[in-house]
């Protein structure tokens, strides 16, 4: 018996790229929107201060999850949870956007590449003191890091 | 009427911590296991080679979400998104933990600061050159930076 999790979406991302088919390669410039529900407004005060924010969303157009995949950088398969694939079990997507303004209750950011109307999930502020690492292990992505980042994040999501 | 989505909980997230009150302020040492489900075992090929993951599970021992909240580290009241603390709606928690090893469909990890029975949402792995983030704005917690990071985040539990 599957034990499940029951969460409220708390508002929708807005962005240019209506399916995945009209995604470009590289979002560099796409502005989108975070636009919460009315019921959640007042938790977003003094997040206006931050520059860069956590999201948490879902990737709301994939249909079918997998639990092995070839990412789009490799040509072998491997565990869903060792790639950044969407195609993943509850298709739970993580973006670390920047924040270009937030007016009233909308919160403007930078280089999207979520689908218009993903469900947002959380928003936490991202705090570079705890939340960056270094000199980690990078799997079956070493050697891969002088590949645009904007590039690769799009184009796994055609996958 | 508020729109939910349903997530299957992939395992559990096994700690020494039992309950929010015998967590020690500073889990330093503190090690604990994922245990996936069967039915995921094989998304977690090749992980083993990443020293770091991003796991998201559910702050499951939460039971009061507040929309605004007084943080750890400071002494007025923020909106919820604007910060860390596990009050939040959806009560979705965010780590990145290091890997100790694996053995065989079990992830030993390292510095653990869940409860014991966390249930996990989704793991990825951990890519520094794609999820660091630099001169960021950091809102409130600007000069909050030389704060002991394993203190902070427990304490922020307890909240």
């Amino acid at each position: 018996m599957t034990e499940q999790i029951a969460l409220n979406v708390l508002g929708k991302i807005k962005t240019p790229w209506l399916t995945l088919d009209n995604m470009p390669i590289q979002p560099i410039g796409a502005k989108g929107v975070i636009e919460l529900f009315p019921e959640y407004y007042r938790g977003i005060r003094e997040i206006e201060h931050f520059s860069h924010i956590i999201l948490i969303y879902q990737l709301h157009l994939v249909t079918d999850p997998q639990l092995e995949v070839i990412p789009f950088m490799d040509t072998t398969s491997k565990g869903i949870f060792a790639t950044r694939s969407p195609k993943r079990p509850n298709k739970i997507g993580f973006s670390i956007v920047e924040i270009e303004k937030v007016e009233g209750n909308k919160i403007h950011i930078l280089d999207v590449d979520m689908i218009n109307d993903s469900p947002i999930l959380d928003i936490k502020p991202f705090f570079e003191d705890f939340d960056n690492r270094f000199n980690t292990k990078k799997g079956w992505l070493t050697n891969k890091n002088n590949i645009n980042k904007h590039h690769f994040k799009s184009d796994n999501r055609f996958k």
